[in-house]
């Protein structure tokens, strides 16, 4: 047995940080406010080294560091031989994947924040890791500061995860909330997000299901050890909701929040982004605010759930001090490089299901012209269709000019059928705008 | 380095399980049901080397095992040079902390879902664990399949733990949740409750509040690194809850949820069992029937939650069998015995925080003569002793006859100030029965 044990000497493992934006940032602040709680469960020190910046002779940072810590040479900073451990901390996949992949071949573990470098990397990372014998680790890739990357890898590892319910987009869970809430109009509420920096100038990631797509293929690859093309993946935005749909929905006793779900078939993946309507009871339905929560469903669990804060500086700087402290302990223990066979699970190229033969329960509504025989002639064509209707509402102002709005909830039904029944209801003469259709989760 | 590197070849990993009831025939299920995503997990089997039971000449178990498995003689079965893990499902801290012990001090890594053993003997195990260089999990002893330990030791390694409110024990989850949805009385859910299985028929353990101490001992341990007199932890009953109770605390925006909570201070550790009200829209109010929760607020992350089934076979086997992975990854690894100094705080034994010192709100319900000037003199004790009112309704048949009910909501107070005010209140001559207090929680 190699481990050290007893009382060994205090040693300092040495972190290059790669990034002092919002979350490096956060990481030195951690390292120093709780110094004395993590020097303690891990009987050494935690030192940065270096911080590779773009700008070393800017003046205001979210942070004071040393100045002579300050670089902006990267390879240098992963070079070092002093540094253990590399924090990529830039984002996106040109030159963190660059810095990544230098740091994994000079033999330097990595922690990375890079949702997007796994989702769309991973497999490429992974094999070079195990190549060169050392650790990747990424708690704070998905979900912030929510430990959900140790709670499916370890605390489920002898577990099945048969499906999973996430809400891992801060930015589109506080828009909904707020639109459920006040019934307020999107636009109204983003540009209020955006104003509390809740929200990006340029909002398209987070609004669209970018940024949850690739969160969502990272927890595919960890619940059904599948790499699935992230970029595939079917993503609906939420800025088509209506105020009137958050009313409608609370009606028929739902909440509409802003999912992803993740389902493994024997023909493939079911992995999709979309706002869809929660039951009211659930608890995933209670994560408000920027909030994130995983649901998951697995053999001998059953339901469970993680929830807590999916992003900001100090809860995500929190997941990778984490993350740093594992790999810490685990050069203390002269156990490292080991990461890879025992950390993750072969992961298979698996391909997506299509949307057309995933199945769901469906929130439909129509705006027709407020004739005698229109619910007829919806009800008909969804019936031939395989679609059938558990509730319907009709709200009809009566004066015959303004149109009628016919809200739906449907049974299950193959998303293919539903698609091919509102084509043919969005071609009838009384239909006034395109049919809306929101998935409820079941 | 250490580790085995590529495609080191399959190894087996031997188990020695102690107690065949409902936890130890999850896991051979389990182990059984999932053997191929276990074996691509840990790149290696799980073997069941041997099973202790009391009668090995028993018919009928919850599970078809091998006879040749089964033996009375615990020492037998753990000294076996083919066992490398010990997982003891005996329960109690005779004959299992004896088993626990002799494992140990036989080189053996344990794996326990005792929460009494730990609650009570922590220490000592943890330290003989260090002193013989194996490693001791027990994820299984709080909060069953919710990965609560694993969440807290790495999860938040970086974190500090601020406070932590807790739902522990289903059994009394399951009971509240009944009375608040139909109105009912306690021992009327509770004989439901014993009929259906979801509580023992002594039920004292959990109805009592016992059993969650245990676990809240286990918890404070983790987040504060303290070592605590489990024995000493204040627990209020359930049983005392009325109806009246639930509907009043609906009406005030409350659901009454039977709670655990841990909080440092820096004169000892606050840590209580009792029912508290919660207010209706946290995420932990909706923990509902037999399911716990942990819901965690810490110095980075901020507010985070964990949820799942606290008990039933498979899940608590799940923890288990996940705990038997995690070491034989770390046996497949070269690397054990590093759990004492890899994965524990130094425990210090620090003392509770007395009842009379710590504060909260209160909801107060009086049963009082139907006569002028009662509820003034109520207030004005409860004034004079520095308990502030937030809230107060009074219900008053009006006949002369029946009596008054007075039900207070309290801003926060002290506890000791509380208890002396209902002293007063209850050795009035108006006052119909003794005052009932329910912590609300903040």
């Amino acid at each position: 047995m190699t481990a050290d044990r007893g009382s060994p000497p205090v040693r300092e493992i040495g972190v290059a940080l790669l990034g002092l934006g919002n979350v490096g940032a956060g990481v030195v602040k951690l390292l120093e406010d709780n110094a004395a709680a993590i020097g303690a469960r891990l009987g050494g020190r935690l030192v940065v080294r270096a911080i590779a910046v773009r700008a070393p002779g800017k003046k205001k940072r979210l942070v004071e560091v040393d100045p002579a810590l300050l670089t902006k040479d990267i390879a240098g900073a992963i070079a070092r031989p002093d540094v253990d451990i590399v924090c990529e901390l830039i984002g996106g996949d040109g030159e963190a994947k660059d810095a990544v992949m230098a740091a994994i071949a000079a033999g330097k573990h990595v922690v990375t924040a890079n949702k997007l470098l796994l989702a769309r990397h991973g497999t490429e990372v992974f094999a070079a890791a195990e190549r060169h014998g050392v650790d990747v680790y990424y708690e704070a890739a998905v979900c912030g500061g929510v430990p959900i990357i140790r709670v499916l890898r370890e605390g489920l590892a002898s577990d099945r995860v048969e499906q999973f319910h996430g809400i891992v987009n801060g930015t589109s869970n506080y828009i909904l909330t707020a639109m459920a809430a006040g019934g307020r109009a999107f636009a109204d509420v983003l540009a209020e997000a955006q104003r509390l920096g809740y929200a990006e100038a340029d909002p398209t990631l987070d609004v669209g299901g970018g940024d949850a797509a690739h969160k969502l293929a990272i927890l595919c690859g960890l619940c059904f050890g599948a790499t699935i093309d992230a970029d595939a993946i079917h993503c609906d935005a939420i800025s088509e909701l209506d105020a009137v749909d958050f009313a409608y929905a609370a009606k028929f006793g739902y909440v509409i929040k802003p999912v992803v779900i993740g389902r493994d078939h024997p023909r493939g993946i079911e992995a999709r982004v979309h706002p869809a309507l929660v039951p009211a009871g659930w608890l995933l339905a209670g994560v408000t605010g920027a909030k994130n929560a995983v649901a998951v469903d697995s053999y001998a669990l059953g339901p469970s759930m993680y929830y807590g804060a999916g992003a900001g500086m100090m809860p995500t700087a929190m997941a990778v001090v984490s993350d740093l402290i594992e790999i810490s302990r685990n050069l203390r223990a002269q156990l490292t490089g080991v990461a890879p066979t025992r950390r993750h699970r072969a992961l298979a190229r698996r391909p997506l299901l299509p949307m057309a033969e995933i199945r769901s329960r469906y929130f439909l509504r129509f705006s027709v012209a407020d004739k005698p025989g229109v619910l007829g002639q919806l009800t008909t064509i969804l019936g031939a269709h395989d679609v059938s209707i558990e509730q319907v509402v009709q709200e009809a102002p009566g004066d015959g000019n303004r149109p009628a709005q016919v809200f739906v909830i449907t049974h299950e039904a193959r998303e293919g059928d539903v698609a091919a029944a509102l084509g043919k209801i969005g071609a009838l003469p009384a239909t006034l705008a395109a049919p809306r259709l929101i998935r409820i989760v079941v």
